[in-house]
């Protein structure tokens, strides 16, 4: 099966503290990476995960927090110092370009590479970004100022051809193409060979759907139903359900209990509050409600 | 004697490895922080070092270059998060101020603090910050950009009264202090007793002086001569002499020769290259020159 990996950078919150670093993930969908989030040490993150710079050419801003977009100026810096060429595409709420544009004329004089901004609206579900691999879309939140989540979904592959079908009927290179992608094949008789006899199905295209930061809000589980992993954000415990409410964050058991109502195949919780030393609260938590849920941390690698 | 510490946040040069944080360090001068630069991630070492975040009130940038000053405003959003109140002093070259304000106004609204910028003149040694127990002067330093290092010079403390021959002489109270701050004292008869009888003289104040970045530069040396301990760059190895000069840094043989011109107590060298895997080679080379060389490290404190 080809390639579907998260790679968790950070999953801290506001306060990074020395256990957690500020939100960062890397998706790498068949040897393409794609870059959620980005808090002050991403980069160091990065290179940690010995995932190639190079095959990061976009990255996807929730919201513009601090601890969701402080390390971009170091990343694309550094990346200029390493001498890139590729054009780097950010998407994000629309005031980030503003504010990085003095800093990068100022910082990355010189550089070799082009940065190009792609502001999202942040209040419907918008196709930002497509190719045949994959796509994005926006997952619209609700926090103290605009935030979206992301909803990557995997495209399907071609069918598997049947070789052994393929020399039975004696078929020609020309119509293999055609067959992989679902087509019938018709004998010189006229006899129909139905797709399914001569391909095997590909695998199941995989979606992912990250989510952080937002108050607990159903309103997305339309959005999300199905996917093979939820990344939500858990920030507080139900102790502080009030709190939660307060600063627009979620509980782990509310988060386990959207992952319920939305059927999704697994759970990943993150951004925890810098209070908890030992989120194995937040875990268990959760996994009353949603028994399928991992707790992120740093380095760690999920295929999905 | 009174605390006169440095503490190492980071010693790597432009780009941050997993081994080494961007420049910054914190001086603790009679427990008064002061930080000197600022790269990423600078918040999370400080965090690290347990030094108390309430008591810094001063920072010092050298030069505005990234892996000097990127960290600054995650530290700064940090510091409102955690409600501080006391004024935050930047002392830069000037287009430091016009290249934050933006990111403060926009990532730190409704903190609760103010931050003050003092810009400084690159040209010429300035005398930048003054209290009673220590002034900060700036060192012009040869960079690609303006920059410059910093000279932290502690102030001598009063004498340390003989209290029995204070007693002796039945010294009233009301005398002590000038006696203390070296004058000497005449008895009622006209006797003058000379200050050395009746005190002994304070610690030696301590001096540091800190070079980074900069090519090899001996106009610096009369204004460091002696001072306690030098940190000065030592990016590269003198197999890379050539490279150091093109980019305007300095070999650690060449901070080495450096610091033995200029009477140093100590060297300690830092800023080093992402190439060296092991920065025993630098340490090498500058202690053939200077033995008294001690090559940085993060979390190392050394008292002075």
């Amino acid at each position: 099966m080809e390639k579907f990996e998260v790679n968790i950078l950070g999953c801290g919150s506001a306060l990074p503290t020395t256990r957690h670093n500020a939100s960062s993930q890397v998706l790498n969908i068949r040897e393409k990476l794609f870059m959620i989030d980005c808090g002050e040490g991403t980069q160091t993150q990065l290179r940690r995960s010995k995932l190639k710079f190079s095959r990061l050419n976009h990255i996807f801003i929730s919201h513009l927090h601090g601890d969701h977009c402080f390390g971009l100026i170091g990343l694309l810096s550094t990346f200029g110092l390493l001498g890139r060429t590729a054009t780097m595409h950010i998407y994000s709420p629309k005031e980030l370009e503003s504010l990085m544009l003095p800093q990068i004329d100022f910082f990355c004089k010189g550089m070799d590479y082009k940065i190009e901004f792609h502001p999202f609206e942040t209040q419907q579900p918008t196709l930002i970004y497509d190719d045949r691999s994959v796509c994005v879309e926006t997952i619209p939140l609700k926090h103290r100022i605009p935030c979206c989540g992301f909803l990557f979904k995997e495209k399907a592959t071609a069918n598997h051809i049947k070789r052994d079908m393929i020399d039975f009927y004696h078929i020609p290179t020309y119509a293999i193409n055609r067959i992989k992608n679902g087509e019938d094949y018709v004998l010189e008789d006229g006899t129909i060979v139905p797709n399914s006899r001569l391909t095997t199905p590909s695998a199941q295209p995989r979606s992912y759907a990250y989510c952080s930061d937002t108050i607990y809000n159903p309103q997305i589980l339309e959005q999300i139903r199905n996917v093979d992993m939820l990344y939500h954000e858990a920030t507080f415990a139900e102790s502080e359900a009030g709190r939660a409410k307060e600063t627009f964050h979620t509980t782990a058991a509310q988060a386990a209990q959207l992952a319920k109502d939305a059927n999704v195949k697994r759970l990943l919780i993150g951004h925890y509050s810098a209070r908890y030393d030992d989120e194995s609260v937040l875990l268990k938590e959760a996994q009353a409600i949603f028994p399928n849920t991992t707790a992120s941390k740093e380095n760690l690698c999920i295929a999905l």
